[in-house]
């Protein structure tokens, strides 16, 4: 049997609320803090797995609400799980779907029992209640799932939070209920659904072998079948009471880990940074602490520095797609017609495949042309960027610097 | 100073016209019989140039046409050459810009002294003449450029074929002699235009250092200023009569190799063989013998048979890109529903990086959900495939089983 999900605390900064620690999976060990680069339909939009490993990504967060639609989770329970079937075995988390279903607008109606939603695809009528959002999670196969939610908008009163607050309670308590039967049932014993073919995965043919690489295993019966771990959220909006609230009734539950969600939804930044710190605060210390949907690189210091030990955004990767890129100097427009001469890397300062080899100008010109390889690489260089700025975090808060680290990160543009 | 081009040949097929040989260029050897990937606008849709070299792609085509308009030759020759600007440091060679002239039905006016044209970018007016293409490549800087010629549709009058000819004659006389002077002249010394900014060129400041990475160099000085070679275009249609006319007028003004072009614009593939071997057979055994735009793997085997060294076409990035791959069993197309399911790899027999890591479901689900890693990965699958096919004839011509391979070819499906 594979590693289930625990996390080991291994190193804390003395001036701030920084941890350094170690979250181990059955597809093996994240070192947090982490950023999640967001494989949306489980793909990393212009990236190939290759690229992803060779840049250094340990976690990937993959959205529920996409793949249910499309392949349809079932079809990627019988192909052996998300890992084999994106060819990443390396640890995964998948959201619960409800932002998405929330967030794309398709949303019909929340009822106590769930989100009544259209697909955006094909506009048919779909039904997710914090079961549901388990079971597909589980066929999905995902080292860390989540509970469903609700998140509201900023700003909402305070009426609107409460609510939210105590449904994402009751939901929450459904959400664990269901996810402990089916682990004290095993696998394949609690869900109608998901009994209906286990003869159809064990009678599949096995994938091909993928090629050895740094880093990559083949992943084993053993991983496959592995016990996800369940994660709670945290909501409450900018309100500090019903935060409080939210997080004694979450915690009360007991999970392996909990998020914060809810912020980053359009609140002043000093406010999410002041309810970030405010909500870590109120969550064990020995439990790892995700703020959902956050941020820009400085965000992750300042959220690091709050006590926060996992992250995701697709800030790098669409960003990169829309032609925009992080750099030690701040943001770089490539279309911008003063770089259709530069010869100068992206940014001078960073040590990637990208900035390595190509130039402003050829990269303008690429983003001018529409050409994809525009997007590839602009993708390439903000994840670079990213898992970077998290390398360099993760390393100042070992060695007792990372006050000055993120003091420098202030100062920059 | 560094090579500059020539051809040897090193091992010819007892029982066929084929042949293997070693195209010496001032950015390195391409081992011929050779397949050219086409890289539009200075970048194979889709790869990164790391990826290229990978697949072990020694030679690129890029199309003048598209360069000269976006980012414009003189821009890429301030930055130092089309080599330095894609950072590709190995062989390139590029078009007259003729055959997307006409192609994109952009033509304006065929006339004695050239061709006027619209931009299809925003319908700007311009001029291509013979002695113009070859200054616009010259400032690209590729290794072997091309003379301008008409390529007429097929079917073509005997009239409209004869003119087209006479007329490739005329053209090709005018772009040798421009050439001629360009090389005795020196680089910078012969058209107004190249004279402009020499001095631009050696203040601009040097881009950064490319990574050291397999079989790349970075770009000296020299090589940058390397001499180009100037290849022929033999036209004329499935006229035997005008295709001999063609090749011995080209053949009288002589050029360091030369094309066959006007083939695979719509005639019976049957006519195709036949006009490629009899046009071969005119040329010079020891230069190189390039058929444009051919094929598909089977006609690359059949027409290495019938005497040619060098192809491009934009068959297997393109088919890629409308999800369409090639392997040993045939054409894939990825949308198919009965893929959905199928957890084997594109072609069981290829050991590409795609075909050892992912499946005929994941690669269907990424062209259903119109992710651009669909693309990505059945370009760099066809590829390959066109790679491998061209490096196992090369090898059957050296071990004397080339009449072999093609059969097999032949009998696949």
């Amino acid at each position: 049997m594979t590693e289930r999900v625990h996390f080991e605390l291994v190193a804390r900064d003395q001036a701030t609320r920084a941890r350094a620690g170690l979250l181990h999976t059955p597809h093996g060990v994240v070192e947090t803090p982490a950023f999640m680069p967001v494989g949306t339909a489980g793909t990393v939009k212009g990236m190939t797995q290759d690229e992803l490993e060779r840049l250094g990504v340990q976690m990937l967060l993959a959205n529920t609400y996409h793949l249910y639609l499309r392949p349809g989770h079932e079809t990627i329970r019988e192909l052996g799980g998300l890992h084999r079937f994106m060819s990443w075995p390396h640890p995964i988390l998948t959201d619960s779907g409800g932002f998405q279903v929330m967030s794309l607008k398709s949303l019909g109606r929340v009822t106590e029992d769930g989100i009544w939603f259209r697909s955006h695809l094909d506009g048919s009528s779909h039904f997710l209640s914090p079961e549901r959002a388990v079971e597909i999670q589980w066929a999905l196969g995902a080292d860390i799932i989540m509970t469903l939610d609700e998140c509201v908008e900023y700003p909402s009163s305070h009426e609107t939070l409460q609510r939210a607050v105590r449904l994402t309670g009751r939901w929450a308590r459904r959400a664990k209920e269901f996810h402990e039967a089916q682990v004290s049932g095993g696998r394949f014993q609690v869900s109608g659904q998901l009994e209906m073919q286990p003869q159809s995965q064990s009678a599949a043919p096995s994938p091909q072998s993928p090629a050895p690489s740094p880093g990559f295993s083949a992943p084993t019966p053993d991983s496959l079948l592995a016990t996800p771990a369940l994660f709670g959220i945290v909501q409450g909006g900018v309100d500090k009471g019903l935060r409080r609230e939210s997080a004694e009734e979450i915690m009360e539950l007991g999970f392996a880990g909990y998020a914060i969600g809810g912020l980053s939804v359009g609140e002043p930044k000093a406010e999410m940074y002041e309810l970030a710190e405010y909500t870590a605060d109120l969550l064990p210390a020995h439990l790892p602490r995700y703020l959902m949907g956050v941020g820009t690189p400085a965000d992750l210091a300042e959220c690091v520095a709050r006590g926060v030990d996992l992250f995701d955004c697709v800030m790098p990767t669409r960003h990169a797609r829309n032609a925009s890129v992080f750099t030690s100097e701040g943001n770089l427009v490539l279309k911008n017609a003063r770089y259709a001469r530069d010869p100068s890397p992206l940014d001078p300062a960073c040590p990637c495949a990208v900035c390595r080899r190509y130039s402003r100008s050829y990269l303008r010109h690429l983003s001018v042309a529409g050409e994809m390889l525009a997007a590839i690489l602009a993708t390439h260089h903000n994840l670079y960027f990213y898992l970077d700025t998290m390398r360099k975090i993760r390393q100042s808060v070992f060695c007792g610097r990372f006050a000055e680290f993120c003091s420098r990160v202030r100062t920059q543009p």
